[in-house]
């Protein structure tokens, strides 16, 4: 196997990549100046040197506490629940979210031998024993296994003194009823708002 | 910006990918083990640093002449004819062509300013000239630039003593009638073959 094909078999196993697209980026970058490449490659060296899990919410981040839990203009009293590191780019993009996250790393799933104790949910009673947390908006997936632990969490954090919310289910926006599957449907019925 | 934001951007120039993609790519590399993104990272610059064009064909190859054009074992008469150094591999996926290749460098298209100079056409009558080639494949992609490439170096070649030949157009395999462009299905009848 030669250097080409070495490397497109290692991007190709990269997520969202297979084979084409892999060798789609290969020659292109060997169309490319070095530098390119040589910036990419350096890129994703510093990527995994500079960066630690935080201590406190899970983030990646190049600070330990990370940047959101140091920074002191946050809501410091709402915590946002998410399963992976990756779901706080896609909340804060949004720029809605004013207070902390928390990341579980994971889902309760019993298929996969995943349990409450193997994701981080200690850690976050932990940290709202310690805190003065008022919210927790649990922004798992809407999955069965996202729904799973929402019910668990709620579940946990019952009498711990902290309102519980949870990311709405409804019709995506732009979306059309028509192409909207049943059960989104059904949630976005159940979960009508009153037009004030 | 943080550098996970600067490696998204940086994987999101690539060709087939995005921002989403890319963030994807990224905190995969982030949960995976560091060995993984190190051993990605050392290809990118190995690939840049070992490959150069084959003075012969135009391949990408870590020797000159490349693998293909050294190889004894193969065809020295005919000499398959793509548009990038990509379509090699492609074409050498199907174990068909037992050829040589000859990479154009792009394809002949008036509106973005390349001409017949432009391309390795020059280089190609060159070839011909010096060694016994009796068959010229036209593998050029199906689109108005790939076919006017294609009947130029028809035209140029003529007398050159070679047979200049394309490849077929048609319905693709495992396609449907009912979903085959009218151009494509104009082509597929005109090329129709007797079934003996």
């Amino acid at each position: 196997m030669n250097i080409i094909e070495h490397v497109i078999n290692q991007l190709a196993k990269l997520p969202g990549l297979g084979k084409k697209s892999a060798s789609r980026i290969v020659y292109y970058l060997l169309k490319s100046p070095d530098s390119k490449t040589e910036s990419l490659a350096n890129s994703l060296l510093t990527l995994k040197k500079s960066l630690k899990a935080c201590g406190n919410c899970g983030n990646f981040s190049e600070t330990d506490p990370c940047h959101i839990c140091q920074n002191q203009a946050r809501d410091r009293s709402t915590i946002c629940v998410v399963e992976n590191a990756k779901d706080i780019y896609t909340i804060e993009a949004t720029h809605l979210h004013q207070g902390l996250y928390h990341v579980l790393g994971g889902v309760i799933s019993p298929l996969s031998g995943v349990g409450p104790n193997n994701i981080r949910i200690n850690e976050l009673i932990a940290r709202i024993k310690n805190t003065m947390i008022k919210e927790i908006i649990i922004a798992t997936n809407p999955t069965v296994e996202g729904d799973t632990t929402a019910l668990y969490l709620a579940k946990v954090l019952k009498g711990a003194g902290v309102t519980v919310t949870r990311l709405a289910l409804g019709l995506p926006v732009g979306g059309d009823l028509e192409y909207a599957d049943k059960l989104t449907l059904s949630q976005a019925l159940k979960g009508r708002i009153k037009i004030e």
